[in-house]
């Protein structure tokens, strides 16, 4: 990768992008001791950096192979970056996906104008069809990572942060495959040899830590992680060897860490960012120094709306915002309100009452009240269940589930 | 308010806000057959747009007022928009706050290092107590919307719309007490007399269309509207002839339209707008005009999130997104594998299953299954009825309420 690459595509992915200004979070900066900015790719062009990448590639074909078209496969966000590119260029596009993708994502990709082609039951089966029909109809094949054109134009972010903030300290990057790390990485470090690189991937998904390890690519036995977008078992040869020389550090994250920094940007930037664009801001507190200029890239906001209403209501949970304790009550009149007056008293706002008359033959302790609350916090939480306990009622903290 | 003025604070402004550039959206242009923009105020400093009013109000002061301070009544973004403004300014502010102020609120305007005054039960009896340590301690109060200065701030936002698409033919405004209104309408005319401006108020709350009728300020019996920032009973008497002078048109709008915008936005989006902000984008399906150029002002972004959360589920419930049925079953064996059967043809997405063995005695139909699912919109949803149906499980649609 060159920079007379790079800024060639800083210029093309132009025809094809939203503007993603910086956003300086003043949460974020205070929770950890830098000077941290967002880079907003989840307000990008179909919700994703992928656009970019896709849109390079294709203006790097001669006019025989635009003519035939692009193809690839996937059932995430590179589908929808490379249709909506493909459009804009006005070159047709093929996208196979595995006959198991939510009928939503296979509508919206053709709502770009793709040509869909549904087969196999997982990605393998979809990216093998999709190899048989380029090489067929001489379609290019555009890669999702391992392809040096499209981790050029993923790049291209790197130059609109410099552009922004010339003097930025680090640069967090997310990792999947390799393709976004690789370009930024490398584009960055060609800017300014003094800047760090930290990429970002996900602990159920590490293979990129793998494969610096193993220096050279390794398939991980399985991928699991709620970062959908960056549970790669096998990263990129071809990239590889760009993140070796300009990434300085990869940290890893837990599934945990993403919800509730969902949360966290939800409450504090009203964006909706999705799990694998949430790595690099669960990684500013992670970090060692302080008082840097961090520019932490998130990637996407393709979440689902049932998922999204999931992760709220775990990240409500693991942030002591939520909580259900079980109490066993003398079955006499009163009791409940008893209850309900020391949780009031306390500020805890009560959001689900379950009553159950029958857990028990001994009258003093007949009625099961399983009492969902929201709290300020964890120390609220607390402040609430001492309440309870000081008042005689010796709540048990029981597992939330649900609280509608 | 004149011209000049308004030059003058969007000027000063600039030292407080964060820069909220327009956004096209593709989604409801393609929606409404207009080209649509939104103006993010959302993402503002505070995430809402009253940082502006409250700065620019602090601004005309004289050193001794600022010196002594300012203090206003407001359980809502008005209380953080002073709060910070003051700050970023150097200046004390007094916020007087209802004592049944989640305290949450109460901790997030003390954050921005106000004096936070609890004061009785409702926001009129606040209200009253901040006129009176007003008077008492010569502190300037700053009226959420009936103050030419604060509206001339707020006016600040047609500048920013003008400097960045001056081919603007409509902006579609939300009206609370009119102080945003008139400011933006106000300036906007005074930049092209024949720009459109429209004002959108909650049907719960349509105190701005009962003013303009009576020719004057009218007090609503009540003001009933999930959009609690422009939930006014009263409208501005110094504001109004602004409105009545440079506002076009009101449209109103039905909570249940609210709901469903809100989904819109999320998804294709991925921003958080709270009710009152969503106005605006619900307006965009009113107008009968095609191919004209429409700012909709997002006012703001705070919502809590257990409200989001509650939001999302009612809005996919209404967008057909989401719905149970119950049916009955006979009580043998494989009855439950055929109904997951035909669902799962037809791709509906089961998400709970509530099961009751006990319904009836009689054996070919005892057991009660009521099953919530997810469905790509109304016409799938009745596809997957119709399915159940045809073999021969007579579903009943059912209320949902919850469905994790």
């Amino acid at each position: 990768m060159k920079l007379e690459k790079f800024e060639e595509a800083a210029k093309k992915v132009k025809e094809v992008t939203f503007p993603t200004n910086l956003i300086f979070s003043e949460y974020y900066s205070q929770k950890t001791g830098n000077k941290v900015y967002f880079k907003p790719e989840n307000l990008q062009n179909t919700g994703a950096y992928k656009v970019r990448g896709a849109y390079y590639k294709i203006s790097t074909l001669n006019d025989e192979q635009r003519k035939k078209g692009l193809i690839t496969a996937s059932a995430g966000n590179h589908a929808q970056g490379v249709a909506n590119a493909a459009r804009i260029y006005g070159v047709p596009a093929t996208i196979v996906m595995p006959t198991t993708t939510p009928i939503i994502k296979v509508n919206r990709t053709k709502a770009y104008g793709a040509n869909v082609v549904l087969y196999g039951n997982v990605y393998d089966d979809a990216e093998k069809k999709a190899y048989e029909i380029a090489k067929v109809n001489g379609l290019t094949f555009v890669h999702p990572f391992n392809d040096l054109d499209v981790a050029t134009g993923q790049g291209s972010i790197a130059m609109e942060i410099f552009m922004e903030l010339p003097t930025v300290d680090i640069i967090l990057v997310p990792i999947g495959g390799g393709g976004l790390c690789s370009g930024v990485a490398t584009l960055a470090k060609l800017l300014n040899p003094n800047i760090k690189v930290i990429g970002v991937e996900p602990k159920g998904a590490a293979s990129m830590s793998a494969a610096i390890e193993a220096g050279k690519p390794v398939t991980l036995p399985s991928a699991v992680t709620i970062a959908d977008g960056t549970a790669v078992k096998t990263v990129g040869d071809k990239v590889l060897p760009y993140v070796q020389k300009n990434v300085d550090e990869i940290i890893t994250i837990d599934d945990s860490e993403l919800i509730i920094n969902f949360l966290d940007i939800i409450e504090n930037h009203k964006m909706v960012v999705e799990n694998s664009g949430l790595l690099t801001a669960a990684a500013l507190s992670h970090l060692k120094v302080k008082n840097k200029k961090v520019v932490s890239i998130l990637s996407g906001g393709n979440m689902d709306i049932i998922t999204l209403s999931s992760v709220v209501q775990h990240g409500l949970i693991a942030k002591g915002r939520i909580f259900s304790v079980s109490v066993q009550l003398p079955d006499r009149p009163g009791e409940l309100l008893r209850v309900a007056d020391v949780i009031a008293k306390l500020q805890g706002n009560i959001i689900r009452l379950d009553h159950n008359q029958f857990v028990s033959i001994n009258r003093n302790a007949a009625v099961e009240l399983r009492i969902t609350m929201e709290a300020f916090g964890p120390d609220h939480k607390q402040k609430i269940i001492d309440g309870l306990f000081n008042a005689g009622f010796n709540p048990t903290l029981v597992m939330t589930s649900d609280f509608y």
